[in-house]
């Protein structure tokens, strides 16, 4: 069982609406930043795991908005791996301010071949490279 | 039993990815506009009702991904009401491009007091006007 | 000589910040949709003129801020074509609400092989429908 | 005579387009967050600047587009004060990878009073604070 990745993000002013907060849309965008931090660690970048010939696209995204977000808070992002399927990712994600939880979100993606973007198994490495930070 | 809202959506160059397809997180900022227009239809505008003293925060967004949409697609984005809680609003969300159904979600909106952002009961008359596109 | 193109554009909640008005880069964004519509109005669509190996790349923009667009604000968009040289194409932009000038703007594209991305001259018929609105 | 303010910046997923380049409208909201950097670095943080009642809105923007950027890029972002005149405050923007230079502009805001958005004179304290920057 591993720890979540976190790393810290800056909200910023043009990702807060007429509210003063942070737009809803814009945690997905978070969430995708997630991603790409979770593939630096596993796989080395993004570009490493296409050179791999490995893609993912967003099949289901599940977001919990508890408290707001605003302007300039650096928030700490989490990402951790819950479920590894055959094809498919599943990924929970978790944003805070000091220690108040934002925003809790799941996404699942699915695994395509990155040039022709049909689904396609996980391949070994990339799971067994995933499953370190497994919830 | 209503029908759901309906009206059409052009897709921006600018909301499209690398893989030249709309990016995730749009579909929650096209479910926005959605409320938006029911808002027009049921209220007048979103004004007339913030003038009534009545908005509302997002409370939960959920979004399954089915098939992507391009740039320049027109796509017939409808909504739908599903619940309406003592407090809380869901509302079923779909982008069509003709009949092949690309996104489907739910969003969960808390009623709020529109100076103070506090819960407060969906008054009768907002209530009663939502209730035409009860699904 | 020819009149600009215009088209309504409504403002949408996401795009407005916490000041309560289109957050600056946004007008970028519209004059992008307003070179699609462009695009769609002399060549068909975008896509079209892709398939033909047509392509553009920003080079420069220019805006000025004279007034605040607000959310929900139905804005007339217009374009129009200012210089046709050998690689590039300025293009003169507006946003209006109601008879008031909001913003405008300048925009140089070069002309690119849809391909290769390579600067390449704008073909006589491009050249020649674009010049419909010459202003 | 000072030196320009400088900060990395992580190009995201989903500020690149269909061209696998960063959306020509993205560097605006970039060169938003180098002012952040900046109020922070003079002032403390946008926050203690509006607390001081001093706000800003934008009024002219230019931007050069030389070279695209790409998903990953970890860019180096520039900031330099160009003119402090009585109530504007000219900005000079770059982005850069390693040392090539990508994209750069220029910003004009008007200094406004942070309630009533009301053109003011910079106060002398600002001016002074921000001087530190002067290119």
């Amino acid at each position: 069982m591993g720890e979540p990745l976190e790393y810290p993000l800056r909200v910023r002013y043009g990702e807060c609406d007429a509210q003063g907060v942070v737009f809803n849309s814009h945690y997905l965008a978070y969430f995708d930043i997630s991603i790409t931090e979770l593939w630096r660690a596993a796989f080395g970048s993004y570009q490493s795991a296409l050179d791999r010939g490995w893609d993912v696209m967003v099949a289901e995204a599940n977001v919990r908005y508890l408290s707001p977000a605003r302007f300039d808070d650096e928030l700490r992002m989490s990402i951790a791996v819950g479920k590894l399927g055959t094809t498919s990712l599943q990924t929970h994600h978790r944003a805070w301010r000091g220690e108040e939880l934002l925003v809790e979100g799941t996404i699942r993606h699915v695994w395509v071949d990155a040039k022709t973007y049909v689904k396609t198994p996980i391949p070994p490495p990339a799971r067994e490279a995933l499953s370190r930070w497994m919830s």
